[in-house]
């Protein structure tokens, strides 16, 4: 059993990690921070949790997050960055799931996200979490920065090609839609029901700050620059990323099916649907799966890849317990069993 | 590990069925039967069960069925009757999510199921299925009707009230509102998405089936007969549901908060919430667990309860696999650990 | 063609208003007022408006107010109140779609809304604006107190049995059903999509601002007081109301079907349905119909009626345009012919 | 007043038809044919009706649809064809809103929809009915085919970039999604409200029958051949289309708002919104427009489009009605004056 604790958690990814955490088998929940609400049950906020989660928000305070062995940041941008630094010289592990760590270059970070960088010297010690990619580097990582649920999404679907070399890098397009609990727990008139319901829109087409988190992602992988077209869209729905990702095909003779399944063959949460399949999201609600199918587009070379996350699960909280699993030696699906909703 | 089965895997309660056993710790899953679609594998038709269930469906074969311990009808009305005797004989262990063996009186069963009870003379040895009622009698039945959604809410929240004889029996309304999952994973106009969604309406207000199985019931408790007004309406959601429920007080000094805590306080599904709460049916949804909240109306002797559920948890599979629990001697809790899903 | 000012058009019943005054053939929209939104175009704001309202939003001036013949308020509590008199005084009608002038009396109204009236002597002269129930005072008024949305289903449901005197008018249940636009266009995380859909939950039960508004215009029929129990629920949908009215039939030979029809038989937006049906609110989508059915519970002297609108439309800024019209001799059905939006 | 029939009124189209004609201050409706329900009343099957439509749908009868100036077709695919001969030949005008006429090649026809053509001598005669890009054919056809819902968004939003010959005609991308009405007043499990509700998906990647007539379309601008990939995906909503439009630019000095804006000045249905904007398909439900921006991705040569229509009105009833209007010379917008519901 380790002591974890979570800071932030009255968002979205912060109470999927309470439920999560609370049903996993190797942590002992010790300390939710919440200034907004320190002192009042976190169960009162959120009664799905009556019964299985006992603590009271507190005020964030270093000294007890100190003596957990591992600490969530489920805060806002730029508050992690902020707590790091005196976490770490502890010992302590950190899983950031906002994005102050995601990008390695902090100028980037400065350009997408407006504020400096708080710890810019921590940024090479940093691990991107996406297991599928990074596995190794996240077992003896001290702090990992969780990947963003459209990057998730997003590079999953195109690693296997990328690294098969046989697609064109440099024209790629990422039609993404999203639920609207990726808009956080926040008031805001944009996602109420009687708004975002019985509607669909994309947005932020002049540039969304995943695009550069995606784009060092796949770079990684090709070692050069990639040409990415990234268009998100608000859906009517609660959970789930849907990434409808085109590229084009290098090599008319690759296997397409056998790739993807070759690639993912060992990995427990990533599941390539037969030939011919269109994945739905409800089949990951509420699970850690990504489901990913692939096609040709017909009398074309264009690739189709389909992936499908829960946005808060895969795309946030499911994925840290996983890069969690992975940092402590826990089986990695450990806390993470669960199946998707249908219906 | 008990050896289980299940008759008829493809709708709803057949689904929810699958996903709840995939994961309980006690049982190995033998056989899923279905007509429609034996030799088809089971996750082709159900996406989310990748991975956990690797059976294929089957065509109902008693001998086969007869190796298990226990078999759940998840069928349409009037199947399980017609294969109960037989099973039973062979001494497996039933329990029929359908209403086949709900209503004590073979009468009242033809005159609202439109047809001839198939074996009257095993209703008698029937154990209705709902444990905060019957659970003594459920631990030794070998077979067990499990309640219909509607009554496992409705009942739950008047049974207190009936106990204590503090409220007028014979003008109790129930106002119940459900998810559309309630009516089936069955092609019909009346619950497309284009039809059900951004609407409201009532339903079956001349009469439902679910009437004479609440009336009798509550008639348990109160040894006399019981008025009741039930008018179930179809809401623009895929779970839940929410019971509203009204009954005229006659004991105006009775503290309705302590007496529903009290009635339930050993119980490990049914959550009484603080005075003053409203349940929200997304507490529950995905978990076994029935919220509650009791309330005075304005000026008024009316008593108001709200008692929320998840119509395919709790008031179905979830409600079958805790009746198993009890049948076998496992923890009440096993496979049914699950929080409710928010957001 | 009249000059018609608004004063608050930012919210859901303005710029419902603006739809249909939009296409109103009598009618010149001549100043839309918002603080808030002061120097932006109304279609920056709702682009359903481009290409049919050209003006700004302008701060309210009471020089340009008073140059209209009618002025709507569609602002919060509280406002208009403050305005009227000086608009009054100048000669300009009013329709207020708030409830400042829908109780007649102020202490109760100090005690709802938790502000003291600002212009109580202005209370008697308000007319009650549910035009079948007081069309001939309305034609006369010079201020008219808009119904709330669900004041407007409840009362026409009950108006017909209470004026016949064959119910019991002291145990009245309203069970009442709302799509989320009901809690306005205000940014507020309860009625975020990813907080209110998918789920159901009743509210304010302990006491809803409608009660009293529901018991005075019932009292107004009854001559004598009400008893009524009201509980609202908040429903996954945009749009709808869905009264469920519950009541003990004291005529047992009272034909209830008839006196309703006989009742509405001349009323343009008041529809009666065929026994045995069950009106959804889908049908009402974007109109100004109610519709209305009656039924008798199996067994029982409960009379159950369904009451169904669209609480924008003849909730609110539909029934203020039937308003407009009676006041100002248009045809009744005026701006008002629209047919709800199936599917 | 011209006297209009309609053949096969059961559907989402055909009840959208009649919501239109219904208010159409020029035509007088005749006759409304289903096999299905003939004798019962249109307005028993669709509520919302009431008062507007007294009709019963009828058998077909091809003297009494004789007797009509104008008969739309809003049937399956290949009932049109069938009938259409013996009508046209009585000079009847006809304006199909299934695909029968839509393909000019009657072998692609028998490709894509699995039936041999029955009338291909018809097909030269046939306008394809898309206003914008074929008005004055439209004006003096006999027999239009009403344009698909999804080849309507499409071929709006990449029609002024290839008239500009300004992008890359071979690499066209269209990621389209649509609200569930598209897929018919079916009884399905597919489009039920627990199916599709929650969830979104890519389908008929490999092929849909809208990429044969929006290629065909483009290429009557291009007069060569066009490289098309076209993915659909359902939508958990009723109403609308969301097209984004990827391509690839070769005339990077292109103003293409302003190319947008000129283009469709002039249109009364087509609304190019400011730069930077993004329509939201809730701006045109139950309304006949199509709302438009353009945007260039960041960092590349990728124009996105982003069209948005009311799959119904636009991409059915109402561009049905639009293109009546134009046969009939009246006010194109007579009957459309409806304005997008919001909220």
């Amino acid at each position: 059993m380790i002591k974890v604790g979570v800071v932030g958690g009255t968002g979205y990814t912060g109470v999927e990690l309470l439920r999560l955490l609370a049903l996993h088998p190797g942590v002992q929940l010790s300390v939710i921070t919440s200034r907004s609400e320190a002192g009042s049950k976190v169960a009162d906020l959120f009664p799905n949790l009556r019964g299985y989660v006992d603590l009271e928000f507190s005020a964030p305070d270093l000294s007890v997050l100190g003596a957990c062995e591992l600490v969530f940041f489920a805060t806002p941008n730029g508050i992690a960055m902020e707590m790091a630094g005196e976490l770490l010289d502890r010992g302590v592990k950190l899983i950031d799931l906002a994005a102050d760590f995601r990008l390695q270059d902090p100028q980037l970070w400065q350009q997408w996200y407006g504020m400096e960088h708080a710890c810019p010297d921590r940024l090479a010690t940093a691990v991107y979490g996406l297991p599928e990619m990074n596995r190794e580097a996240i077992a003896g990582a001290q702090l990992v920065a969780n990947p963003g649920c459209y990057p998730t999404a997003v590079q999953l679907g195109f690693l296997p090609l990328l690294e098969a070399g046989c697609i064109d890098a440099s024209t790629l397009i990422a039609d993404c839609k999203s639920g609207v609990s990726g808009a956080g727990r926040t008031a805001s008139i944009g996602t109420l029901l009687a708004e975002a319901s019985e509607s669909f829109k994309a947005y932020a087409v002049p540039g969304h700050r995943h695009l550069p988190e995606i784009r060092q992602g796949l770079e990684r992988v090709t070692g050069a620059a990639v040409g990415l077209t990234f268009v998100p869209h608000l859906t009517p729905m609660i959970r789930g990323i849907h990434a409808t990702l085109y590229a084009q095909l290098e090599d008319p003779g690759v296997d397409l099916q056998a790739l993807l399944e070759e690639r993912y063959r060992q990995e427990p949460f990533v599941d390539v649907l037969p030939a011919g399949s269109h994945p739905e999201t409800r089949t990951v609600k509420g699970a850690n799966h990504c489901r990913i199918a692939v096609h040709r587009a017909p009398d074309s070379a264009t690739v189709v890849v389909l992936s499908v996350i829960d946005n808060l699960v895969k795309g946030a909280a499911g994925q840290a317990i996983q890069n969690m699993n992975i940092m402590f030696g826990f089986d990695e699906r450990d806390g993470l069993h669960a199946i998707g909703l249908i219906p």
